[in-house]
């Protein structure tokens, strides 16, 4: 797996609130974005993720705001993966606008299967790719 | 079924804009939450009609916006059902903020099973209740 | 003003609703970025134009749905613009995911200034890249 | 000012998303609405609050997820203010469905005024009414 990926957006008007800035909400919405880019730069769809029966639910997440952010802004989104074991996958964020640190962020999102129980991750999704409990990486 | 149905909602926060509006895709949402109340007010669930396999989805809309509503603003969603027949529903809506008129509008609905395939309505949710091409009402 | 623009997008995960499709008001939102984005290829910048006291807000909008979007489609939305004159823009959308024509809308912008009066379009905003140097008005 | 309030609120159907789970980022719009009610309950409108200078922007947010919430559930957002001094209000979260703990959460928010700069709270919104750093109270 990638452990860092740079989302790059534009923030649409609808993300504004009232105040004139992006409502506080969104950057959830932009985390997970940014998730599923990182698994694609990596190979992975996170919908055939699903369609294996292979969830990722949130579990936890954590957010600072320094600075707003405005329509039209071209706001980085970078993630890394901070942890991948057992059922759990923790991602830290920092969104930026040019030099300026608009938010930061950390998420823990747990593997579930199609009932809602939890599941071990797949080996290949596991941190650094190494071999969870003695098994053989199979990817 | 009840033909006329009120829906009084406050506007929250997250629902406006950078123009300290509410964002124009808004008023889908808030007629599509009127449905489903005057579904409820007739004695029926929507959730128990998509766990039966009866799914509503949406054809058509159309909107017309007249005056712009606020955060904190009480609006009223007056949903009118024009007619019911076959797979689908038409639905007026009016949209007021005490004497003002803030936005009009009109959808279809069309029933669907779970594959997606257009399906007959169930008859009680037919216009008036009346029993389509002869068959006895049962509900 | 350019009269055509295709913005490609990829439907995120919070745009989803419960039965596993793009909900029907996100196109809204959709239309409305493929409006912004057509704007800056002709070399302008909504943001600017708002900052100049022009701001464009929804007067009418219609849509018709004819195939769901799914998470992770990859769509694009084509906006024309029919008409813009006097006070009024007018666009036609249609959203596609390959061959594959999902969704069709139309909508109306009105021209206001920032008390929410209507007020004439830019001359460079007018159909045709008509001339705007102190040349009659014919709206 | 209250230090307890309970919203309750119906999920609506835009809120969900292909896991027929109420979105994560939703949550934090359910806090939102719960401290503008709250609010309201002790005889004052954020709206108001605003139109005097007075804004109130997130500075922080922390979420934990335990059940999902499903369309047309029916939730109680409990909301406790913490701690209100300085410039800062604390609110912790309980989101419940009958017996079930679905979210706890606890939000900051920031008192800045109409330029972004953080200022002091109005006194009447420090905690118990107490006045703050020996000062009188004049609200």
């Amino acid at each position: 797996m990638h452990t860092h990926y740079i989302l790059e957006l534009r923030v649409r008007y609808q993300e504004t609130d009232g105040q004139a800035r992006v409502h506080h909400a969104n950057y959830l919405t932009y985390f997970e974005q940014a998730r599923v880019e990182m698994l694609r730069a990596a190979g992975f769809s996170y919908k055939e993720l699903e369609a294996a029966g292979i969830m990722l639910v949130l579990a936890e997440a954590k957010l600072r705001y320094f600075l707003p952010a405005e329509f039209d802004d071209l706001l980085c989104i970078c993630v890394t993966t901070v942890s991948a074991k057992g059922a759990r996958i923790v991602h830290d964020y920092r969104v930026t606008r040019g030099e300026d640190l608009l938010c930061e962020g950390r998420t823990v999102v747990a593997c579930v299967n199609r009932q809602g129980r939890v599941q071990r991750l797949p080996n290949w999704l596991h941190s650094d790719g190494a071999p969870a409990q003695g098994e053989p990486t199979t990817e």
